[in-house]
Protein backbone atom coordinates (compact mmCIF):
# COMPACT_ATOMS: atom_id res chain seq x y z
CA UNK A 1 0.00 0.00 0.00
CA UNK A 2 1.48 3.25 -0.82
CA UNK A 3 2.27 5.67 2.10
CA UNK A 4 -0.08 8.77 1.06
CA UNK A 5 -3.28 6.15 1.01
CA UNK A 6 -1.89 4.36 4.15
CA UNK A 7 -1.79 8.15 6.08
CA UNK A 8 -4.85 8.88 4.94
CA UNK A 9 -6.62 5.56 5.72
CA UNK A 10 -4.61 6.18 9.31
CA UNK A 11 -6.44 9.07 9.78
CA UNK A 12 -9.82 8.46 9.34
CA UNK A 13 -12.10 8.43 12.27
CA UNK A 14 -15.36 6.65 10.40
CA UNK A 15 -15.72 4.64 6.96
CA UNK A 16 -18.67 3.32 5.23
CA UNK A 17 -18.54 -0.50 4.92
CA UNK A 18 -20.98 -2.36 1.96
CA UNK A 19 -21.46 -5.48 2.23
CA UNK A 20 -24.06 -7.98 -0.06
CA UNK A 21 -26.76 -10.30 1.10
CA UNK A 22 -27.27 -13.63 -0.65
CA UNK A 23 -29.78 -12.26 -3.00
CA UNK A 24 -27.62 -9.95 -4.44
CA UNK A 25 -28.72 -6.67 -2.45
CA UNK A 26 -26.30 -4.38 -1.08
CA UNK A 27 -26.39 -2.74 2.64
CA UNK A 28 -23.70 0.05 3.51
CA UNK A 29 -23.50 1.22 7.11
CA UNK A 30 -21.21 4.04 8.82
CA UNK A 31 -18.15 2.20 10.78
CA UNK A 32 -15.34 2.93 13.07
CA UNK A 33 -12.51 0.99 12.49
CA UNK A 34 -8.68 0.37 13.61
CA UNK A 35 -6.22 -0.01 11.17
CA UNK A 36 -3.24 -2.20 11.12
CA UNK A 37 -1.29 0.21 8.55
CA UNK A 38 -1.31 -2.60 6.61
CA UNK A 39 -3.41 -5.11 5.22
CA UNK A 40 -6.44 -5.04 7.85
CA UNK A 41 -8.84 -3.10 9.28
CA UNK A 42 -10.98 -4.27 12.45
CA UNK A 43 -14.42 -3.05 12.87
CA UNK A 44 -16.56 -4.07 16.41
CA UNK A 45 -19.63 -5.06 16.27
CA UNK A 46 -20.88 -2.60 19.26
CA UNK A 47 -24.72 -2.42 18.39
CA UNK A 48 -27.69 -5.08 18.65
CA UNK A 49 -30.21 -4.91 16.04
CA UNK A 50 -34.23 -4.46 17.18
CA UNK A 51 -35.02 -7.82 17.61
CA UNK A 52 -32.61 -10.54 18.57
CA UNK A 53 -28.78 -10.40 19.04
CA UNK A 54 -25.71 -9.71 17.35
CA UNK A 55 -25.96 -12.59 15.03
CA UNK A 56 -29.19 -10.61 13.22
CA UNK A 57 -27.80 -7.82 12.40
CA UNK A 58 -27.59 -7.30 8.63
CA UNK A 59 -23.99 -6.91 8.01
CA UNK A 60 -23.10 -9.75 10.12
CA UNK A 61 -25.72 -12.37 8.12
CA UNK A 62 -24.07 -10.64 4.72
CA UNK A 63 -20.87 -11.27 5.69
CA UNK A 64 -21.90 -14.86 6.77
CA UNK A 65 -23.45 -15.21 2.91
CA UNK A 66 -20.62 -13.35 1.07
CA UNK A 67 -17.54 -12.44 2.69
CA UNK A 68 -16.45 -9.75 -0.07
CA UNK A 69 -16.65 -6.13 1.19
CA UNK A 70 -16.22 -2.39 0.14
CA UNK A 71 -15.13 0.26 2.66
CA UNK A 72 -14.83 4.07 1.34
CA UNK A 73 -12.85 6.58 3.53
CA UNK A 74 -13.50 10.11 2.01
CA UNK A 75 -12.99 13.30 3.16
CA UNK A 76 -16.34 16.09 2.23
CA UNK A 77 -15.53 19.73 1.55
CA UNK A 78 -17.90 22.24 0.02
CA UNK A 79 -14.64 23.42 -1.73
CA UNK A 80 -14.57 20.47 -3.77
CA UNK A 81 -10.83 20.53 -5.43
CA UNK A 82 -10.28 19.43 -1.61
CA UNK A 83 -12.60 15.94 -2.22
CA UNK A 84 -10.64 12.65 -2.04
CA UNK A 85 -11.48 8.98 -1.31
CA UNK A 86 -9.82 5.69 -0.76
CA UNK A 87 -11.91 2.62 -2.02
CA UNK A 88 -10.86 -0.74 0.35
CA UNK A 89 -11.94 -3.66 -1.11
CA UNK A 90 -11.17 -6.71 0.74
CA UNK A 91 -12.50 -10.10 2.65
CA UNK A 92 -14.32 -9.67 6.10
CA UNK A 93 -14.28 -12.78 8.88
CA UNK A 94 -16.10 -12.54 11.59
CA UNK A 95 -13.68 -12.76 15.04
CA UNK A 96 -15.75 -14.56 17.95
CA UNK A 97 -13.21 -14.73 20.56
CA UNK A 98 -8.93 -15.68 20.20
CA UNK A 99 -5.92 -13.42 20.48
CA UNK A 100 -6.73 -11.51 17.38
CA UNK A 101 -10.01 -10.14 18.31
CA UNK A 102 -8.80 -9.59 22.07
CA UNK A 103 -5.59 -6.79 20.16
CA UNK A 104 -8.45 -5.73 17.69
CA UNK A 105 -10.62 -4.80 20.51
CA UNK A 106 -7.34 -3.47 22.23
CA UNK A 107 -6.51 -0.70 19.16
CA UNK A 108 -10.18 0.11 18.77
CA UNK A 109 -10.11 0.97 22.51
CA UNK A 110 -6.89 3.22 21.69
CA UNK A 111 -8.33 4.77 18.31
CA UNK A 112 -11.54 5.65 20.30
CA UNK A 113 -12.50 6.57 23.74
CA UNK A 114 -15.63 6.50 23.60
CA UNK A 115 -15.48 2.97 23.22
CA UNK A 116 -14.98 3.10 27.13
CA UNK A 117 -18.65 3.76 27.52
CA UNK A 118 -19.98 2.43 23.79
CA UNK A 119 -18.16 -1.58 23.68
CA UNK A 120 -18.83 -4.33 26.07
CA UNK A 121 -15.86 -6.26 26.93
CA UNK A 122 -15.62 -8.83 24.44
CA UNK A 123 -17.47 -7.89 21.60
CA UNK A 124 -17.06 -9.77 18.10
CA UNK A 125 -14.73 -7.81 15.76
CA UNK A 126 -15.18 -8.27 11.80
CA UNK A 127 -11.94 -8.56 10.16
CA UNK A 128 -11.76 -7.29 6.68
CA UNK A 129 -8.66 -8.41 4.70
CA UNK A 130 -7.54 -5.98 2.09
CA UNK A 131 -7.16 -7.08 -1.22
CA UNK A 132 -7.08 -3.82 -3.50
CA UNK A 133 -7.26 -0.01 -3.02
CA UNK A 134 -8.83 2.31 -5.40
CA UNK A 135 -8.14 6.31 -4.89
CA UNK A 136 -9.31 9.22 -6.02
CA UNK A 137 -8.94 12.72 -5.38
CA UNK A 138 -6.19 14.64 -3.25
CA UNK A 139 -5.42 12.31 -0.49
CA UNK B 1 -41.30 8.13 4.62
CA UNK B 2 -41.59 9.96 7.59
CA UNK B 3 -40.99 14.05 8.24
CA UNK B 4 -37.75 13.23 10.56
CA UNK B 5 -36.11 10.96 7.54
CA UNK B 6 -37.23 13.43 5.01
CA UNK B 7 -36.04 16.30 6.88
CA UNK B 8 -32.61 14.68 7.74
CA UNK B 9 -31.84 13.09 4.06
CA UNK B 10 -32.67 16.69 2.79
CA UNK B 11 -30.23 18.22 5.28
CA UNK B 12 -27.44 15.95 3.84
CA UNK B 13 -24.90 17.45 1.15
CA UNK B 14 -23.34 13.92 1.08
CA UNK B 15 -24.08 10.33 0.94
CA UNK B 16 -22.81 6.99 0.30
CA UNK B 17 -23.65 4.73 -2.37
CA UNK B 18 -23.58 0.97 -2.01
CA UNK B 19 -23.56 -1.43 -5.18
CA UNK B 20 -23.05 -4.54 -6.26
CA UNK B 21 -21.38 -6.67 -9.50
CA UNK B 22 -22.00 -9.21 -11.73
CA UNK B 23 -20.05 -11.46 -9.38
CA UNK B 24 -21.45 -10.26 -6.12
CA UNK B 25 -18.40 -7.78 -4.98
CA UNK B 26 -19.88 -4.79 -3.45
CA UNK B 27 -18.58 -1.40 -4.07
CA UNK B 28 -18.56 2.23 -1.93
CA UNK B 29 -18.59 5.56 -3.19
CA UNK B 30 -18.81 9.06 -1.87
CA UNK B 31 -21.99 10.44 -3.67
CA UNK B 32 -23.86 14.26 -4.27
CA UNK B 33 -27.21 13.88 -4.82
CA UNK B 34 -30.15 15.97 -5.12
CA UNK B 35 -33.99 14.10 -3.19
CA UNK B 36 -37.12 14.79 -4.48
CA UNK B 37 -38.56 14.90 -0.69
CA UNK B 38 -40.18 11.85 -1.28
CA UNK B 39 -39.35 8.51 -3.08
CA UNK B 40 -36.05 9.46 -5.28
CA UNK B 41 -32.33 10.65 -5.19
CA UNK B 42 -30.64 12.08 -8.33
CA UNK B 43 -26.86 11.31 -8.32
CA UNK B 44 -25.16 12.69 -11.18
CA UNK B 45 -21.90 11.25 -13.56
CA UNK B 46 -19.79 14.12 -12.53
CA UNK B 47 -16.75 12.09 -13.51
CA UNK B 48 -14.78 9.76 -15.49
CA UNK B 49 -12.75 6.62 -15.15
CA UNK B 50 -9.39 6.58 -15.78
CA UNK B 51 -9.66 5.19 -18.40
CA UNK B 52 -12.69 5.28 -21.46
CA UNK B 53 -16.07 7.18 -20.78
CA UNK B 54 -18.46 6.62 -18.25
CA UNK B 55 -19.82 3.81 -19.21
CA UNK B 56 -16.60 2.58 -17.69
CA UNK B 57 -17.37 3.57 -14.12
CA UNK B 58 -17.58 0.56 -12.07
CA UNK B 59 -20.96 2.21 -10.23
CA UNK B 60 -22.32 2.66 -13.89
CA UNK B 61 -21.57 -1.27 -15.02
CA UNK B 62 -22.98 -2.21 -11.23
CA UNK B 63 -25.96 -0.77 -11.91
CA UNK B 64 -26.48 -2.26 -15.72
CA UNK B 65 -25.96 -5.46 -14.00
CA UNK B 66 -27.76 -5.57 -10.42
CA UNK B 67 -30.25 -2.23 -10.11
CA UNK B 68 -30.29 -2.73 -6.25
CA UNK B 69 -28.70 -0.11 -4.02
CA UNK B 70 -27.92 1.01 -1.09
CA UNK B 71 -27.42 4.71 -0.21
CA UNK B 72 -26.25 5.78 3.37
CA UNK B 73 -26.59 9.40 4.72
CA UNK B 74 -24.80 10.19 8.48
CA UNK B 75 -24.06 12.54 10.82
CA UNK B 76 -20.53 11.44 12.71
CA UNK B 77 -19.68 13.50 15.84
CA UNK B 78 -17.30 12.35 18.35
CA UNK B 79 -20.06 12.53 20.98
CA UNK B 80 -21.70 9.40 20.30
CA UNK B 81 -24.48 9.93 21.57
CA UNK B 82 -25.33 12.38 18.14
CA UNK B 83 -24.62 9.34 15.72
CA UNK B 84 -27.00 8.70 13.34
CA UNK B 85 -28.27 7.09 9.91
CA UNK B 86 -30.61 6.44 7.41
CA UNK B 87 -30.17 3.77 5.06
CA UNK B 88 -32.21 3.80 1.20
CA UNK B 89 -32.44 0.47 -0.07
CA UNK B 90 -33.32 0.83 -3.47
CA UNK B 91 -33.69 0.45 -7.60
CA UNK B 92 -31.27 2.34 -9.70
CA UNK B 93 -31.65 3.45 -13.16
CA UNK B 94 -29.44 5.17 -15.38
CA UNK B 95 -31.01 8.57 -17.26
CA UNK B 96 -29.24 9.06 -20.35
CA UNK B 97 -31.54 11.80 -21.55
CA UNK B 98 -35.27 13.28 -21.55
CA UNK B 99 -37.04 15.67 -19.07
CA UNK B 100 -36.79 13.48 -16.12
CA UNK B 101 -32.81 14.07 -16.78
CA UNK B 102 -33.25 17.36 -17.29
CA UNK B 103 -35.30 18.24 -14.37
CA UNK B 104 -32.73 15.98 -12.20
CA UNK B 105 -29.22 18.30 -13.15
CA UNK B 106 -31.39 21.53 -12.52
CA UNK B 107 -31.88 20.52 -8.85
CA UNK B 108 -28.37 19.11 -8.88
CA UNK B 109 -27.54 22.74 -9.86
CA UNK B 110 -29.89 24.02 -7.48
CA UNK B 111 -28.39 22.16 -4.25
CA UNK B 112 -24.73 22.75 -5.20
CA UNK B 113 -23.24 25.72 -6.63
CA UNK B 114 -19.95 24.20 -7.10
CA UNK B 115 -21.94 22.04 -9.92
CA UNK B 116 -21.73 25.36 -12.01
CA UNK B 117 -17.49 24.55 -12.43
CA UNK B 118 -17.57 20.74 -11.67
CA UNK B 119 -20.63 19.15 -14.22
CA UNK B 120 -21.12 19.48 -17.59
CA UNK B 121 -24.13 20.08 -18.94
CA UNK B 122 -26.17 16.70 -20.44
CA UNK B 123 -24.31 14.68 -18.40
CA UNK B 124 -25.88 11.40 -17.60
CA UNK B 125 -27.70 11.11 -13.65
CA UNK B 126 -28.51 7.87 -12.06
CA UNK B 127 -31.64 7.34 -10.24
CA UNK B 128 -33.10 5.98 -7.45
CA UNK B 129 -35.94 4.54 -6.38
CA UNK B 130 -36.37 4.36 -2.78
CA UNK B 131 -38.31 1.15 -1.48
CA UNK B 132 -37.28 0.48 1.81
CA UNK B 133 -35.15 2.70 4.76
CA UNK B 134 -33.96 1.95 7.74
CA UNK B 135 -32.91 4.68 10.68
CA UNK B 136 -30.34 4.53 13.54
CA UNK B 137 -29.94 7.24 16.18
CA UNK B 138 -31.48 10.43 17.23
CA UNK B 139 -31.62 11.63 13.22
Amino acid sequence: MDSDIRAFVLGQRVGRMASVDGMGYPHVVPICFAFDGNQILYTAIDSKPKVGCWKNLKRVRNIDANPNVSVVLDRYSERWKELAYVILHGTATLLIKGPERDAAELSLREKYEQYTEFLEAGSPVIRIRITRQVRWGSI
